[in-house]
Order: C-alpha cells, then structure tokens, then sequence
C-alpha cells in the first residue's frame, strides 16, 4: 500500500526486434487486470492509454541499427510523456513493447528526475552499440544510448539524435544476466558497472544481491529508483511467451522477492515492464507469462506475499 | 528409522471446498505404497482404514459456512479416532481429504497432548471465519475453530458446536503461505501469529525458516508436534493436482527438507497431508503429484536423501 | 578462458546399464556444437573421436554382474586412451556413456596422476558391488572398482581383472545424492567418504557445498580435479533424457554454479559427462537434456554467466 498515484502508459512497439507481437502486450496486461491489481491495493491509478505511435517513419532500409527512424521517433514521444507524468508527481508504469523501450523511458525520467538510479533486470545486458551487435536489433542497446560514457562507442545513428544520454555507468546496477555479447562484457568490466549475474544470484542469494545492488548503486539510499524489468530475466519456465529465453533464469519468487524489496524502499519512480510477446509461445504459455508479470508488477506497488489488506479495512465480526 | 508405531488413517472427505476428488486421495496414496515405504523405513506400521464417514447429514442449504453440518460431524468423528490412537502411544499419520480435517485432528490431538505445536505448511492460512470468507468454503477456515484467541471472531456453527478451541495463537507457526486474506491477514498480526510466508523463505532459505518456525513455537524444543501439510504449499509444478494451487511455491526440495528436519526432532505427533485431488490435473500430473506426496511422507518418518538403512542390513561380502 | 588443450573423447557404450541409447550421446553431444562451444572459450580443441569398442566381447551369460565382460573391456581401452592423452598434457572431456566409464576413467587418470581427487556429481552413489546392487547394472558400481578400500567387498569379476584400485575414499567427495541404496549408505558411513546429497545442498546452499566439498577432499588445493558428472544430478525437469531419473536434483543454476568454481580452480584435468540418453523422453526433452548438457560442459571449460570475451577481442569504435 503506497498510497501513491502510479500513472500506467502503453508503449505498443515492437521494432527494437524482429519477432512481432510485443506490441500487444500492453492490450493484454491490462486485460489481465493489471491496472485494478494496482489499485486494490491502495494506490490511486491512472491509466493514460497508450503512447501514441501513429505515423511513425518507415526504416527503408537497414541502417546502422535496424529501424533506428522508428525506434528513434518513438522513444522521442515517449521520453516527453514519461516526463510530463513525472512532472505531475505520478510514479510511472511503462508497459512495454520491447525493451528498445529503455531509451525513452530512461531519457524522460533523467530530465525530470537527474538523480535517479537504475535497476536494470535481464538476462541480457542491453548494452550494445551497432557496432557490437550482430543483430542490429536495437532492443539490445538502449543503455548504450542514454549512458554518457558510452557516447564514443557510438554511430551518428538516425532518428536518435535528439537523444543526449544523461545517465552515468555507476548510476545503473544489472541483476539476472547470463547472455552478455563480448563487447557489452567488456564495456561492463571497462566502465565498472556493478553487474549480479546469475553466477552472483547463486552465490549470494537473491535477497544479498537486492541489498548489495541497491547499496553499490545507491549507498545512501535516498535516489529515486527506476527498474526496467525484461520478462526474459526469468527463468523461461515462469515466462516463455518472450523473444530470447534463456535457460536458468530467476524463478518467480526470486523476481517477487526483488519486487517487494524495491517496493519496501517507497522509491520506486519508474517500472519498464517489458518483452512479453503475447504470440509467442503456447496459449498455456502466453496465460502463465501474462499472469506471472501481472504478479510481479503488483509487488513492485505494495502486494506482499505475507498477505494484503485494502485501506480502511475492518474485521466483521459477529452481531452483537 | 524412528522405530516407533504409526497410526495411518484415510478422511475420505471433500466437503470442505467445492471441487470433488479429494475424498479419493487416501485410496491413491495407498495404492502408490505409501504404507510400505514408511513400514521399509523400520517404522511399525498400523494402517487403520478410513474414518467411517457414513451417514453425515446433509447441508440443505448453505448456513454461515457451506456443509458445516457434514464437515463438523465429520471431524467429530475424526477427532475421536485421532485421540484414540495416540492415547495407544501411536503416531498419527493422517490422509486427507481436504483441509478442514484440520478442526478434528487438532482438537482430538490438543485432548490427548494439550502441549502440541502445530506446524502449518500451506500457500494458505486456513485462518478464514465465515465472515472473512469470500467462499464459505470450511477447508479455508480450520485454524479459526481450533484457536481459543479466534472465538470472538465466530458465529455459532450449526454442526461445531462440540468443537472448543483448545489451542493458542502462539503454538502455531505458518510456512509458506503466499495467498492470504485480508482479514487472515490481519489476524496475524493483531494476534502475533508465527509466520514464514514465501518473502521469508526467499529471504532466510529453508534451513533457516525451519530452525526459526521451531524456536518461535517451541524455545525449549520438548513439545509434540502437530504438522499439517497442505500440498498446496508446493509449488505447482510439484503438486499440481489440488484445488487451489498458487504459484511460487516451496520446491520438493524444500518440502523434502521440512520433512526431514522435523523427522529429525524426534517429536512428530500428528501429520496430516491434505488437499491431493486425484480428480484435478493431467493423468501424469496427478501421478507426480500423489508419488510427491508419498516421498514428503515417508521423509517425515524418517527417509534421507543420504541413503536409508533398513535395520539389522548387514553389507553382503565374498564368500570366504 | 582457460587456454588449455582439451582433448575430447567419445566413448559410445551402454552396456553398463540395460537401456539402449547412451551409445548414441557422443555423436548427439558433437552435433550440439560441444567441440565449438568449448574452443570458441580460447581453449585449443582436439576431438580425438570416439574409443574405439569394435570386437568386445559378448556376455553369453549373467555373471556376478551384467556384462563385465564388455564392461571390463571398453574400460580398459578407455582407460589406456585416457592416459595416453593426458601424458600428452592434454585436459580430457571423455562424452559418455553410461556411468560404468567411470572404471576406465578414473583408472586412466590414476596412472597419470595419481594424486588426483575426484568430484562426483550424481543422484546416485555408483558404489554398489555386485552383492549389494539389486540390479546387477555396472553403471551403479564404477568407484566400488577403483577404491582401495571396497577391494575386500569384491567378487572376482570376469572381465575386470586388470583393474587394480588406485584411489582412496578420502580422494571423493559427492555431491547431489538422493538415491542411495543401502549397502552404498553404509559404505560411505563407514569409510568416512565426503558426501552432500541434497539435503546438504538445501541446508548449505550451492556456494557453501562447493567450497566445502572441494576443501574436504583437496585441504592444499593444488591437486588434479577428476569431475565426473553424471546429468541424472540435475533435476529431471533440465535432464529428462537420462535412464534413471530422480525428482528433486540440481538446479541447472547449481550445475553452472559448480562448473564454473571448477574451472575457475584451474585445476579440472578430466572430465566425464555421462548419462545422456538420446532415446529416452520426447523430442524436446532430448533437445533441452542436449543443450543443457553442452553448456554445463562449457561452463567447466572457462564459460561464464557474466560473459565471454573470445581472446584479442577488440571494442570496435566509430571510425575517426
Ligand atoms: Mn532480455
Ligand atoms: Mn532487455
Ligand atoms: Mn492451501
Ligand atoms: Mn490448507
Ligand atoms: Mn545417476
Ligand atoms: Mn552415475
């Protein structure tokens, strides 16, 4: 129970990869109930629809990253409704399309909210250029685009060029990688982000790594907080209706453990829900992904597994 | 090997909740050997039958809670039959049925062994009183009849009223509870019930949670203990055969361990395991489920991961 | 990375067990790409094909255990090969196969190096005798015919003669036990092996067993480390396509975590990867049993969560 205003915004896309369908995620979340969820449980909700992506510019051709026009022009309309709903106190719940997503959301919180920290869960580490990748798939590189020190590394790449990265490496802390390309390992070694792998996940425990990650990130514990959470961070089992699964992931208590730890910190600013693909998968499969990330999202705004109780509820008890 | 005589008792019952199935559990757990797997372990063994549940009376029409009639006749008896076959110096090994069987095992055990501790192993906290409920379904409220601090919280229950609450808030301890109500909630905290939820087991791990959950109810570690397992405390994936499953559940590993760690008290008194629904699920995950519970059970009495022993096994050498 | 020359062994057999289709792993392992896997690491890569099992002998009838004939003989090819290679200063990847191989395995390494220590990663214990064994299957007896100390145990077994014991009890340690017959429980108890089954995993957790049981059996840390990793230790869920499967194993996460701490000893001189049955399971539970398979076995040559950089990997940078 926050008791906070969270503003919940669409984000229909899916041209930061080439398997559609994450543009019907939004639709099905929310069909899932994911905004009541919310709600029941003392939050006040807006739900300002989705962002809207009419006209973006057809990507003729492959540039330096693939449907860097559409991606470019998007993340632009999002970064400016991000910020005008930060600016009216609400928390932000960014319900995703894919996580090429990042770049706007980041960019948008980062001019209302300088200060704040990033939470970065994913099996992947999303920090390609279009150099290091060999997709060119720009779902993969959205911290690239807003990290300043990352700003060498890459292209002129247009449609991105209003987008000036405001963020710095020892503002953002990785949890649940275990697919990370060589260059991103060595821009992760070179530029000392603090990263939790699983290798890390095994060997402390999720809830070291949730203390470990929020104190390296944020010792003094008072930044605001912004989690971009990738669907594929878990285990393929609690989420295979998404775009690159990857074997050995977080089981679905350890991603309400992390959920219910960020919640605790009455910090949460911004949450990017992203990747699930709703035509992925087995209908069974899409049921258990949807559900699982309705879950989650709930934690992320008070719902705690010890058991939730509505504002002003009182025991009935029997007639005297 | 505990070498001590176990009472085994079938409570075909299903009328504590809505879904029919789970009365034929007892017959399955028997036909996946059950008996002989605890008896192997150097257990004596006295398989008891059923409780004779013939000729309960019918709920005509849904009271304060639905067929509180039949489910308070029927643990009448089972509560008879429970303190019996303790008063005999026996074990209780206690097949359900769903989870109302709660209401006559604790009170026929708490007449015998007024010092008992209870351990309940749920996704649920069974803690419901009929004004609580949404459902009305009894299999949701047993802890609410047997609790002496719960009584002002009760309507009088046409069908319990043989029933006194016989227990206190602070000899019962919870875990693995992930789906609770509000008003359970609430009477948790207001009565300072024990509790490991999910979020807890996450956070400690299993070793802790059990060394914890016996200390918080039993400092002096000298008291019988009562265990009621609910199936449903699993994970799915393990139990999917039950009628109120809820992801992120504890894994059979974890279950495994529970088990061995209160076998290894020495001082197991009464153990039920309930909600099996051999009606619900796939063919092969109603398998899974009931050999899963057959493998919790026998580590309850004794079975380890490290190997077994049956006694007086003497190592088969050459001949000379 | 560990810039070592690995030699990579098949060993097509399935005679030490009464399933068809161990033969067939080596070729099923070769075509997941485990040879590419493992040199893209920066390791130099030399498949030394399969041991050649042409001309073995026919066990006419049962003797005192299945087909020592045929076991007795592969193993000692297996073991003169896996010498020869090692002499070499070769790492050797020996891709079962059944368990049996563990015979040759072992003894090849023993001549080599004789200070080795062994980590046997297995649901079971494989140190049955031909008296103690239900089954009589060799795959459930390999260190029983390569430790000193179970010498006296032994019946004269056809087939096995040149196969003299060349490690102590105190050079094992297990890891992932759960299934234990009860000669191999005494054994263990009364000659003193190391041993965390997984009830030592649950109480420990991964990191702990790991560092624990490599300090048990090597105090120093500076011997040769023989892993034999049987895919049975894993939960049934990563590794369906086994022959004998027991619930409640290995996380696939702790199959990583434990590679990645050997390889990270520098000290991994053989390796077995035994079990897979290609035949078993359904098409995608061979498929996974595969791909899990190969990318534990990466993992203990040098892969890690966290990343892999291919050596002189250069960051490419926008062109000045
Ligand atoms: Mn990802
Ligand atoms: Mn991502
Ligand atoms: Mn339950
Ligand atoms: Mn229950
Ligand atoms: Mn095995
Ligand atoms: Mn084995």
């Amino acid at each position: 129970m926050t008791g906070k205003t969270v503003g919940v915004l669409g984000f229909p896309f899916s041209k930061g990869q080439p398997k559609g369908g994450t543009e019907l995620a939004p639709k099905e979340l929310r069909a899932a109930g994911i905004v009541d969820r919310i709600q029941a449980l003392g939050n006040n909700v807006i739900d300002h629809g989705d962002v809207d992506l009419s006209g973006l510019p057809a990507d003729s051709k492959v540039g330096v990253a693939k449907n860097s026009l559409a991606v470019g022009e998007a993340n632009k309309k999002l970064s400016e409704d991000v910020a005008k709903y930060l600016k009216k106190g609400e928390q932000v719940l960014l319900l995703g399309g894919d996580h090429s997503l990042g770049i706007g959301s980041l960019h948008g919180h980062t001019q209302v909210q300088p200060d704040t920290v990033v939470v970065w869960v994913d099996a992947h580490a999303d920090l390609n250029t279009p150099f290091t990748s060999d997709s060119k798939n720009m779902h993969g590189m959205p911290l690239a685009y807003v990290v300043k020190e990352m700003a060498q590394f890459l292209p002129k790449t247009p449609g991105l060029e209003w987008c000036k990265p405001s963020l710095s490496t020892k503002d953002i802390v990785y949890i649940g990688l275990r697919d990370v390309d060589p260059g991103e390992r060595k821009f992760i070694e070179q530029l000392g982000i603090s990263c939790f792998s699983m290798h890390e996940v095994d060997k402390f425990a999720i809830k070291d790594v949730v203390e470990k990650a929020l104190s390296q990130v944020d010792p003094s514990g008072n930044r605001p907080i912004h989690v971009s959470f990738d669907v594929d961070a878990m285990d393929p089992i609690h989420a295979a209706s998404t775009g690159t699964k990857v074997p050995g992931g977080l089981t679905l208590r350890e991603a309400f453990y992390i959920a219910e730890e960020i919640a605790a910190t009455g910090r949460l600013s911004v949450l990017d829900m992203v990747e699930v693909n709703p035509k992925l998968g087995s209908p069974e499969e899409k049921e258990v992904t949807v559900a699982n990330t309705v879950s989650v999202t709930a934690k992320f705004y008070g719902s705690k597994r010890q058991g939730d109780v509505p504002p002003n509820y009182v025991i009935p008890r029997p007639q005297a």
